[in-house]
């Protein structure tokens, strides 16, 4: 592990700047937003999974008192094509379908009209007046059926990219990724001992407490404001104004505070329908979900197969590893199969390797991203696979990891060569960790596994204000989710030699703040912190300019020395050194307010890893699963406020315990999602987890001037396959398919006797 | 005049881009906001002019079912002593005893306890509930009774500042300011003619049509946001943070939409009210005035005592003028003596002058800054003596003006020497205006006057925020009162080579933009303007790097050219230029987003000059006056859009019309307002008024990247003058004081037979 660097900000934990108004009920959230004259919009939604749309017949809801404006699909212009920006897969065109359907439905839930009324009940009396008739198609939900040659298709255009030969025909796989090196012949040929094993994960919900909602007020001259819950205004208006083809200086998109988003809040849903039935109506058009649509038409992630091949010498060393995975993507196009396949081997060595996978189109919910997108489907069956390999090698699990784990140097299966990162730190704390040493309690079973994620930069802005009494005014664009508004304010307190409950940040929206990617991808702390801290050096350079004219001399005969402007060694004893308060208190008479920003499409993201460990006891009479204890060791590279840390790799085990555990969505044969609530949709509770224990892991990375990598994300990637294993020592064999929810493991037991 | 540069947008009239929401009704003002358990916040009022408070009782309003807080004097820190921010005058602690009275009352309605409620009845129904206990002090109101040794005095801790000798005993002159050059016995002596006389000025109100209202809300961190019609949420956060013991980086203050200000709303007088209330009650707290508190308690403008001398050559050569004036400054020190001493004499060539002038405190409200405060007043005086002058030699009053007028060069009676200005420009197109040379109507009389106005620089900041669409986004600091969203559009527009219905602008708050002083002493075109132009340079100077990186040669080697740039002369010819747009388009590839700030200390603002021509019909029976023609000649330096230049000379010359034709504050003898209401207190409305011509001079500012000088004030500054001269000229004497109002008029025609 690097040397510890002596911050005074940096790794201390402050009061949490949002925590007062969040406690008291002030905090604004998505549906919290009320204007006046505001008016209700609600969604019809397809209530079936695959058909034609023949007619839309709106006319009943129009004649009805108290509706003011009704939208299809006919409404929107046809969208664009184009990347959608931020962490989430997919192209706009495809969005603009998913937020409203056009000619056809893809799956149950698909949004088909929408309305605007007095109040939700009149809105929803209106949705039910819609008359529409659909021609049922044939549909597909299982991944491998959908990539059979006779396969119902979702859509005639869909030519499979990513092969090495143009398509002829059509195919649900809409894209294919292939990553591979060396020979696996001849790696298989050369180990000792071969593991292979099919396994599913089902696709799964983020989960976010808030559903989605947005309010639209749209002016005369065309212009519109949004208030939203998003993990990203700047590229959700992007979408927006794509999906409507308006001008980004016509859209004001304001971030309002979030109730988790996990990735599935940087795709829009409802704002492009918000905004038009406001143009419609000339009213401010509020729109909140349902915790069921929230289910049937946003997020999920990608349920998954995968097929997995590991050969190992008798001394640990992979020989080779074979991987194919065939993702959900949902109705269009995006399953994570990018990260997916880059992410299976990253955290090992591999002289021969190959991992394809597969992103397939099925009448299901078009995917979002999930925390690390990918991750937890592709390493859940490689990190199973290791378990099996050190069963059979008699070796320590955490010690075949130790043999074949990537290091400074190592290339990367994506391709480039690791820069310092901390993989073996981690191995060897969870190695001596308590919760590994101490035995495993009678009849559970422990599991351990490693995650990956690569952590990126991406664009991001910042500006950053002195206040004339020395006080500091931060405006980052990142939706703050996580902690970034504390974060920000340290590391500007650290750069600025300010201290911290002199510095206040703030999330600006999209027109008062520069352009910001979305807070996903682990980056915000990483790339809009690097944002803030160039904005502080900004500020630096003309303390330093400032000071220097103060006292006669020139720029470069002054240094920036402890949050103060001194004179370099042999200048001027005399002068005494200025605070940033000090100068801030003259800047009128020094060239006016002391303002600096930064903008930056950021470099040298830094990848993080994880291990996890768990007990697990198995009830073998009924197939319940409790969580003994469970420990998450992971590399931050250096943790800014450690509570938020920790609060991260919590929540990334609690959403990957509930993966592992009990969470699936459960389709009937018709298309239709039959576990569409928290009742029957569960999401771990406070009282289904232990104590999440935490070790912060702090190898820097060295591209970020405090070394920050990232840590929103890799904790949510081990804990499938840790559970995977776990269970596999509690029962003796394993389970292959997730999640090992009682049914599942119940039947197990009982088939195996 | 120089010679017109040929600009794209500079000098076009687009629609105003609030147009829309304006008319619509969707725009905020002060009194828009509501926030969620909103209570209602009044104030109590002093009910007599001059007095001890005894005793405050809140218990009885304290106990009513729905008042949520009650706050007096003794609920505020002491105030910090300090000048406050922009254009206002006067001392911080003084605006904080003026917010809240302590142990004194100092005029009547003055406040002295304050009430949040359920609603405003309830609050209404406590206020009543308060019983104050007043100790009546001996009051005065008139000016020059206030400057007699044995006057009753409103602080005993005042003594007289600006005197050679510092004063031994307290005294009502807080201040007094003079200027003097030359010497006045030998200009004096060289005279052929000298007219001498003293003039009253009322005291008048600003007349905003807004009154006063704000919104604040605190949390349990003690962060307060504020909403408020303000010209300045910067320097009025800056009050409160002094008035209320905050630091600035825990008050956003966020300016709504100002139904005007013209300088009186450049200081606090809800604000820590409303915050204190919602401290107190941890409730939002709304706060808005009725028009009767406006009057009682907001502006006015110092009335004033002006004797006047001046002496000329028969040839109109001005050979001395002296001056003393004396200027209520209502409870508190503040009349606007400095700017007007200095505006005085400022159009003329002087060679002995003097000028005296006092700001003396009288038991009325405490003054606040309207539109070039001070020097209608005071130029009042010197207008009409000129045109006295004028008659005795039988000379044309603006020939008169041309022989004695500055140019650049000439050393302004305040110090510097003129840079380059358009006074002569104005007099010589009104020396041609069809308005001066058709004939005077039957029974009516013409006047003509000069007017002045410095404009001021001060402190500014832009961020300008470049979209990957090529749009672009504008924050400014400066509340947007007579167009500044346009005019920094249309600046940035200019300056980036941007259409300009591709640019938005908005009115940033204070935690997301940079610091900016009020939105007064014209600087916002000017200074904010000069902040939106640097901060387009800064995006400039990135895309020249960009551009230059792209095509792989030097940034040195690039130029930026009509909005694009473009190879140098002699680099490779095969180059394409690139736009912003196309810049932005790849702005992520070539270092992230762009955007733009500045933050500066304006200097070399351009003094404008104006010369007003006002035909006036009397009704020799009643004494009503009609305006048949009135033209406002003045000097904007360059008009960046006409119309709202041509707005504000229109409204300058009205506001100017009224105060002459018929405002005026009328105290009984306890120093009760008798006219507090718009049907009482007349300020002019559509009927009264004919259509105001506006002739706009262009002499740029050199100092100024598109020659703006400021506009918003020099335009009340003559009226005042010209209408007396036009009086003097309808009835053949000198009514010397204002307002010109029928009583006044009727009364002198009578007098004089």
């Amino acid at each position: 592990m690097a040397e510890a660097v002596d911050y005074k900000y940096v790794g201390s934990r402050p009061v949490r700047p949002d925590g007062a108004d969040k406690v008291t009920g002030r905090a604004q959230y998505g549906a919290d937003i009320n204007l006046p004259n505001q008016i209700y919009g609600r969604i019809l939604r397809s209530t079936v999974a695959h058909a034609r749309i023949k007619s839309i017949d709106t006319s009943a809801a129009e004649a009805m008192d108290g509706v003011f404006a009704v939208v299809t699909g006919a409404d929107f212009p046809v969208g664009e094509h184009g990347e959608i920006g931020g962490e989430g897969g997919g192209d706009v065109a495809d969005v603009a379908q998913n937020v409203m359907a056009r000619d056809k439905v893809y799956y149950h839930g698909h949004a088909v009209a929408a309305v605007a009324a007095r109040s939700q009940s009149i809105a929803d009396a209106a949705l039910a007046a819609i008359k529409v008739e659909y021609e049922k198609l044939p549909l597909v939900l299982n991944v491998l059926d959908a990539m059979k040659d006779d396969s119902p298709l979702l859509n005639a255009q869909c030519f499979t990219k990513g092969l090495a030969e143009k398509p002829t025909k059509p195919s649900n796989i809409a894209n294919v990724m292939t990553l591979a090196r060396g020979n696996l012949d001849e790696g298989f040929a050369a180990a000792d001992v071969i593991h292979e094993s099919e396994h599913v994960v089902p696709m799964s919900h983020q989960g976010y407490i808030e559903p989605h909602a947005c309010t639209a007020t749209v002016n005369e001259d065309g212009r519109a404001t949004v208030w939203l819950c998003t993990q990203g205004h700047f590229d959700t208006r992007a979408q927006t104004a794509k999906i409507l083809g308006k001008s980004l200086a016509d859209l004001r998109f304001i971030a309002t505070e979030i109730g988790g988003g996990f990735g599935g809040k940087t795709v829009v849903y409802l704002e492009p329908v918000a905004v038009k039935l406001a143009e419609k109506s000339g009213r401010p058009v509020k729109m909140a979900m349902t915790r069921e649509e929230v289910f049937r038409a946003t997020g999920p992630t990608s349920g998954s197969v995968a097929r997995i091949k590991v050969g190992a010498k008798k001394d640990g060393t992979i020989t080779a590893a074979q991987a194919w995975i065939a993702m959900e993507a949902g109705a269009f196009a995006g399953a994570p199969i990018g990260p997916g396949a880059m992410a299976i081997f990253a955290p090992y060595k591999l002289e021969h390797f190959k991992v394809e996978t597969f992103d397939v189109l099925v009448n299901k919910p078009k995917v979002a991203a999930y925390r690390a997108p990918g991750a937890p489907q592709t390493m859940h069956c490689m990190e199973v696979a290791l378990n099996e390999i050190a069963i059979k090698l008699g070796m320590d699990p955490i010690d075949l990891r130790l043999k074949n784990a990537a290091e400074e140097g190592t290339q990367a299966p994506y391709g480039p060569k690791f820069p310092v990162i901390g993989f073996k730190e981690c191995l060897e704390a969870a190695k001596k960790h308590p919760n590994y040493t101490r035995p495993v309690p009678a009849g559970a079973g422990r599991g351990v596994a490693a995650g990956f994620w690569f952590n990126v930069g991406m664009q991001s802005s910042a500006e950053v204000y002195v206040n004339d009494d020395g006080t500091v005014n931060v405006v980052e664009g990142s939706p703050d989710i996580g902690g970034s508004r504390a974060s920000m304010c340290i590391m500007a307190a650290e750069t600025l030699g300010v201290p911290y409950d002199r510095v206040r940040a703030m999330v600006g929206d999209t027109d008062t703040t520069g352009f910001c990617n979305v807070t996903g991808g682990s980056r915000t702390t990483f790339a809009t912190g690097m944002a803030v801290i160039q904005a502080c050096e900004d500020i630096i350079a003309q303390c330093k300019q400032r000071a220097a004219a103060t006292w006669g001399i020139d720029a470069d005969q002054v240094d920036w020395k402890d949050g103060q402007v001194v004179p370099k060694p042999g200048i001027n004893a005399e002068l005494k050194p200025l605070t940033l308060a000090q100068l801030a208190a003259k800047a009128a008479r020094t060239g006016g307010p002391i303002a600096g920003r930064a903008s930056l499409n950021a470099q040298g993201a830094g990848p993080s890893f994880a291990v996890n460990i768990a007990d697990l006891a198995v009830d073998r009479e009924t197939g319940k699963v409790d969580v003994l204890a469970f420990t998450c060791i992971q590399d931050a590279g250096t943790a800014i406020h450690p509570s938020y840390v920790e609060g991260q790799y919590q929540g990334g085990a609690a959403q990957g315990l509930g993966w592992a555990l009990n969470e699936e969505y459960i389709f009937n044969k018709d298309g239709i999602m039959e576990n569409a609530g928290f009742l029957d949709y569960r999401v771990p509770v406070a009282s289904d987890l232990p104590m999440i224990d935490t070790v912060i892991i702090e190898v820097p990375n060295p591209s970020h001037p405090y070394g920050v990598r990232g840590v929103g994300e890799t904790g949510i990637v081990a804990p499938l396959a840790t559970c995977t294993n776990a269970m596999r020592d509690a029962v003796g064999f394993l389970i292959p398919d997730l999640p090992l929810s009682p049914p599942r493991v119940l039947a197990a037991i009982d088939a195996h006797g």
